[in-house]
């Protein structure tokens, strides 16, 4: 049996008793690799709040200062790695901003993958108040993983094109510190379909039914010249309709995925950020066609499409929504494991990313559609 | 892969941080068996309270009302399968007594085991006050996993021999309409191990170093003659020391493995309790072994052996000593999920249980130790 410590998650976000988002997305995929969870619920919810109606409560400041307090004192306090996702408001976001430094300070071998959880495709869902907050923790993380708008959000740069998007990771990088950046879910516009994926058209990619996402690992500190950083990119087929907890997932195995890079690591492998990204995505991806063909069986009247005009109309047409759309975390745990996650899609090189000659990489594993 | 869902379990039950208590004790094996679980968190607390100082809160009796409403009118309560444990206070369990029941009345189908967590060892760790709420709740239950003293507590009967112990049976049976009875971990006493164990002595039980853990599953009704119930039970060697959420693993196991008798059971074969409540000690007790084994590895000054008066003196002593005995639910998720658990420990049927004379029950498989 596999019964050596692999390692201990501090997952600070929210909790919804019913379905799979936050950390009931993250807990249970950490635990199949083999980690501790601590869960420290930043929520404490019935349901995901794209059912629009929920009971209970946030945590206050005061509770998740208690809480920490009493870890603290109880020698508790021992992850080895902390994910942060989603916290209810700035006050809230502030103690975990306090104990996750702490934590930091006290040990710096910790790897602390943040989650900026912030908003989607133009609608920042939470109070603009939190953006200074992760602001201020972004140096503190190894590894941070926003999605676009969260992206642009941070920064503060509408990414349009491929100078823009350099900036973006410049600031993270250089400004923010932040040594691996990952961009997640990145809609496929012309521009960076232009740019990058020039032999991957004729395979099963196109332009407006993919999603990019981006792996950018920082030079190593001193390195004086040479490019900020390395690049790495993988593409997926679009899953139609909206899905919750998939962000929250990704963050999870990516975090889990990871390795520190070795101490004189080759200069011709990827770095452990690329293999972790590339399990990441694959695992969600297959999680979410796997949650998809379920829905698909189901009776018509459950698996209604994403239409927020007859939601609006019929409340209950979105509540039959959300729920044929919870991920099927547990029936399709042996995607998580490993054991029946398909093939891997290994993430790719941008090479001209950094260069004025932007070369398209070349494609070696065709990207795979979903097989329902 | 293994897609189809099993169901769906509405765990009712304290929430900590870090270890393996309550809802942290029965989510993740329930998970690995295929289950769907509802996490509903009647205290969200830092760690359990063995450790003394803990912080966090307790769900008050409005907001664990404001969650069963949400998730009612968002059509989300649909567990397949119940199972209640530690509830704060009598307001609370009030709250989960009521949503329970109507649960209950809206589907008779669902299994429903209740875990009366009160106390043990002689000592009651609850309010008195809720005593009267577990009674009114007995007879919802499908199944019932109290202790030694929980079983005492509940009837007001104390057990001293075979015919109180028969009287605390038929109270629950009859009076109180359980149908499936399991009285976990009960200390192996002179009269106990006269009255059970002859011919177990040679193999591996001792008197003294044992726990007995008994089944009773009620005549199906309108059974004119008979003894009231059949009685399995079986022995495993006691584990020395304070372990925390044993109690909530096993109550998890037996409810994840327990499958309803078909219409027309057949009369030879144990009844289906009984194989699910086999595993279910089969499995905690290669947690107890697996975790025991590792906390013996650790440095000296961590394995401390359980002195409360040693631990009044130094409360850092008892933190190290609770730290050390946490479950190691991770790591051993090969006997959870039965590809690691060892031998089956098989219950046997108590033959004479009913009669006047009592017929010790014959040895097949001898009880195995830990194999440390």
């Amino acid at each position: 049996m596999a019964s050596e410590d692999i390692g201990r998650i501090m997952s600070i976000q929210s909790h919804v008793a019913y379905g799979y988002v936050g950390g009931k997305a993250a807990t249970f995929p950490l635990q199949l690799l083999g980690y501790d969870v601590d869960v420290v619920n930043t929520v404490n919810f019935s349901n995901h709040s794209g059912y629009r109606r929920f009971g209970g409560t946030k945590a206050s400041a005061e509770e998740l200062d208690a809480m920490f307090s009493a870890m603290k004192q109880n020698g508790l306090l021992r992850p080895t790695r902390i994910l942060t996702g989603f916290v209810f408001g700035a006050e809230a976001l502030s103690v975990v901003a306090r104990s996750v430094t702490k934590l930091l300070q006290d040990d710096p071998q910790i790897v602390y993958l943040l989650d900026p959880v912030m908003g989607d495709a133009g609608r920042l869902y939470v109070s603009p108040d939190v953006i200074p907050i992760y602001r201020s923790l972004l140096p503190k993380a190894t590894i941070i993983t926003p999605n676009w708008f969260e992206a642009e959000t941070i920064t503060e740069i509408k990414i349009v094109d491929r100078a823009s998007l350099q900036k973006v990771l410049t600031v993270l990088h250089e400004t923010y510190s932040v040594p691996n950046v990952v961009i997640s879910s990145i809609p496929m516009a012309k521009w960076l379909w232009d740019a990058t994926l020039t032999d991957v058209r004729s395979a099963s990619c196109d332009q407006e039914q993919s999603l990019l996402c981006l792996t950018s690992v920082r030079a190593a500190p001193g390195t004086v010249s040479g490019p900020p950083s390395v690049v790495y990119t993988g593409c997926v087929p679009l899953v139609p309709g909206y899905f919750s907890g998939v962000g929250d997932l990704f963050s999870a195995l990516v975090l889990g995925h990871y390795s520190p890079p070795s101490p004189s690591p080759s200069t011709d492998s990827p770095p452990p950020l690329v293999r972790a990204v590339s399990l990441a995505l694959t695992k969600t991806h297959a999680m979410l066609c796997f949650t998809e063909k379920h829905a698909f069986m189901l009776p018509p009247e459950e698996r209604t499409v994403t239409d927020d005009e007859l939601d609006e109309a019929n409340p209950e047409r979105r509540i039959r929504r959300m729920r044929a759309r919870e991920l099927r975390l547990v029936q399709g745990r042996k995607i998580l494991s490993g054991e029946a996650m398909g093939e891997l899609r290994e993430m790719r090189k941008w090479e001209g990313f950094w260069t004025s000659d932007n070369k398209a990489y070349t494609s070696i594993h065709p990207t795979l559609y979903c097989s329902a």
